[in-house]
């Protein structure tokens, strides 16, 4: 019997494009699900009854909730001749530090979000100096595994949809403060599973808009 | 050659005490040095240069940082014959999510810090909100994983360290609040790697008398 894999999803989210893109460096076909957040479908609130949030895979009537845990599964599930996370343990350990440093510093919700021209230099800032720090990281390498593109790289490039909307909103530029980022997210978006999961900056650019008037309506 | 392996910590940091824990269920002989936070060591800057905060494992050299990391790393490295995770993959999948949510609701600080009677309220409600999803989670098996401690008992056990402090702060009962917990407590803490592992708890409020005393005098 063929797998049954469902991904539920919400387009501009990069929690749900690190879930894309590792299905896809697998090679594992899915059945993509858009949901409303207005509208949640039933199917999210029995998958995710703690959080309610996407992205949730669901393989063969079982969920996988939160991110990172599913790009972990998906590695320990398929396509063991091309792994997302090292086999060394201690490497292992450093990918999963820097997947967690990713989760815990760079927030493009809260450079959208920020209200204040306060509150968003200083969420700017953040979001720069983590990136800085990852850059840091990188150093000279081709990922941030070595040579092969991995955990840590799917755990971040998704954050490359939210760029525009952000420089333009923050008036910055990233390659400017990392430009050896900017080499890596070109090595990157040259691989198709990254480039068929990320979403287009400008319709981000447009979502962003859209959230903050409502924002600032209520 | 014997492993080199040192333990950075802070004896009533839940975190340190999740490294203890895993160290102890494999039996790994280790250095357990102290932390002044006033004056870090020159090791824990080298070894955790991005959050320099405790704990650090450091094993024959290779440091590792981050508490859910390094004991996913002790277990990945030590005593295969007693492992903390499941070996099925959506099986590690739940404890992974468990664990996360234990970082991202349990929080001992955020009670212990409360510097308004309206905070305090806020921080105890929702530790107790997030103790009863654990409830509700733990159901009547034994441990969160089912028969066996694993990885979620890990990472949650460390703060029945703070439960006195707390309970007594904010004027609370956990066990009436969570009676399945309470039993859970105490198979846990029969373990020896558990009870030694965990502080005193009345050093601990000792500990958080004296910290509110240095917050409120700032």
């Amino acid at each position: 019997m063929a797998d049954e894999v469902i991904l539920l999803d919400f387009w501009a989210s990069a929690f749900g494009m690190r879930a894309k893109i590792a299905l896809r460096e697998k090679g594992v076909d899915f059945d993509l699900r858009e949901e409303d957040f207005s509208n949640k479908s039933p199917l999210l609130l029995e998958s995710n009854p703690v959080h309610k949030k996407i992205p949730v895979l669901v393989h063969n009537g079982k969920p996988v909730c939160e991110s990172l845990v599913i790009v972990q599964y998906i590695d320990e599930t398929w396509g063991p001749e091309s792994p997302l996370l090292p086999s060394d343990p201690h490497e292992r350990a450093r990918a999963r530090f820097w997947a967690d440093y990713v989760d815990k510093k760079i927030s493009s919700r809260r450079v959208a979000r920020a209200s204040t021209g306060a509150a968003l230099d200083a969420a700017k800032e953040e979001f720069i100096e983590g990136l800085k720090v990852l850059e840091g990281e990188l150093g000279d390498k081709a990922y941030f595994g070595g040579e092969k593109f991995g955990y840590v790289d799917v755990s971040l490039i998704p954050y490359y949809s939210w760029f525009y909307a952000l420089e333009t909103l923050a008036n910055f530029n990233i390659g400017e403060e990392c430009p050896k980022l900017e080499g890596w997210v070109k090595r990157c978006m040259q691989r198709e599973s990254v480039a068929k999961s990320l979403a287009d900056q400008h319709k981000v650019y447009d979502l962003m808009l859209e959230r903050r008037k409502k924002l600032q309506a209520q």
